[in-house]
Formats: C-alpha cells, structure tokens, sequence
C-alpha cells in the first residue's frame, strides 16, 4: 500500500477533554501527526480540527473509523481526496544587519510575505501559504539566520463552491 | 484575582504522545485552552506550541510549573508578560452572489485580505492577523452567509529584536 500524505477536517464538539481524546487516539495507535490546528467552526459550540498525517488507504480508512468512535466527534472529512486549499502563517525572527535587509526585503517580497517588526539586528518576518511555501521561505532566510520560528501548522478547505 | 487572557510558548521534544500529555493536563486540571497550535520551531526536532488561556496569575504559575513536570516539555514562557505578535489565519466560505460580491470585495480589502478561490455563488477568503481581527472580519461576513469557517488558532513570539 502507498503512503501518503492526508489533510482530515474533524468537526467536534467544543468540550474539554475532545482535544486530548483525539490526541491519545494517534497516540495509542501510533498514527502520525505531522501538524494539528483547532478552531472555531461556522457552528457556534462547534470546532474544526485539521489534521496533517501519513498512510495508506487502509490506514486512513482505521483513522476514520476510531474517531467516530470517540466522544464528541461530529464529522471527519478526507479533504484530501477533493481540491482543496491549505494555509498556514510562520512568524519568522531572522537577523537582519543593515547590510543584510535589502536582501532578506527581497525574500520577504518575493513571497508576497510581510514585515512586522524590526529592530537594530533582527526582523520578524510574517509568512502565509502552503506548508510547501513556508518550509521554502524559511529555507531561503536560513542563511541569515534564524534566532526564532513559530508555525500555527494548517487549516484547510475543499474548494467546492457551488 | 483577576482573570485574564495568556498567550504561553511551550517548546517541546517532537516525539508522539507530547500533545496528548499537553491536552491531558490542561483536560485534567480543569484548564482552559482557547486555542492550541504545533508547529516546527527554529530547532530540528523540537516544536513550539502555542496555548491561548485564561487564568488569573496563581493558576498561570501553577500551569507553568505542570508543564515543567511533563517529559518532552522543554521551555515554558508566558508571552503576555512581554509586547508580542500574536497572528492567526482564517479560511472563510461565504455565500457570494454576484451582485453581493463589490460589497464583499470591499470588506476584504479594508482587512487586507484576499480571495483565494470564487465560485459561482461563494467564495473563499483568506484572512490573517490577531484573534479579533480576524473575529470582526467574520462578524462583517455574516450577513451574505458563512458556509464554512476554518481556523488555525494562534501563533505568537514576543517582539524583543535586539
């Protein structure tokens, strides 16, 4: 079987304790998870959890399944099996020395990215995309140097619209 | 005491179960997650989690010192205590005829947002920035009709840029 990589939405009820129930559950059963977001849904008392992990078919099918399974778990959508969009943001303190800001401004543009702070050695950098975009961006400001880097991980819709 | 909103930074070891751990203390003790984000941070093999509560400062010192017991939790910073960047990012289906759609458009530009994909009769925008302003673009969306509304929930870094 083919592993790949899933994108799963998981509608929940907005109780204590439903975060920790799907944690454990990837936990218990060694499910990988490459990054998970939590937040309001259009559905007042409801989140939306999106998941990034990796598997087979089979694999993904026994994901579904056992969070059904679980207390408050309203709906669990593949998205990935539909277009969809994906984004997160990374705030990104890279050192800047004067000499250095033209070209990092460059990156930072090239990205369509854009400065939110900046200071006599360092910049914080604010960037918005694809998980792909991101690592990207991050890569290229590397050289720099980067004193610090947090990601919210993704949220993602299919694109349907009709 | 007075209870108010904290933004705290927990660098942990990337290994499976940390989240749980995370989720499970918060779950157990009865503290309040608003908002939780993972995402790689600066160093390969640790993540940075973002965690939105609301505490007064006994219940804060008392969370600190929880996480602290945790295995794989590294470092632990109140964000609130220093000027920080806190930034999120909003997917938003909303209902979008084309006689509404000027009017919409107008709203998404004043936010600096953008549209990353439009149907024949919905749209999807892509909104970034602080929990309320990305609260009163959603606030200004709802009259034309929020299909679906997806979240990360927050990242954050304190601004100190010597």
């Amino acid at each position: 079987m083919i592993e790949s990589r899933h994108t799963i939405s998981v509608l929940v009820n907005n109780q204590p304790g439903v975060l920790q129930r799907v944690a454990g559950l990837f936990g218990r059963r060694g499910y990988n998870i490459d990054s998970i977001t939590v937040g309001a849904s259009e559905e007042p008392g409801l989140s939306r959890m999106i998941i990034v992990t990796n598997g087979d078919d089979a694999t993904m099918e026994q994901i579904e399944k056992q969070l059904y399974k679980l207390i408050d778990v309203i709906k669990v959508i593949d998205l990935s099996s539909n277009p969809n969009v994906e984004r997160e943001v990374a705030l990104i303190k890279v050192a800047s020395e004067p000499s250095a800001r033209p070209e990092i401004l460059g990156v930072v543009e090239t990205f369509r990215a854009s400065v939110v702070d900046i200071g006599p050695s360092a910049m914080i950098v604010q960037a918005v995309g694809s998980t792909d975009k991101i690592d990207a961006i991050v890569e290229l400001l590397k050289p720099y140097g980067i004193r610090e880097l947090s990601r919210t991980g993704v949220t993602a819709m299919i694109r349907s619209l009709k």
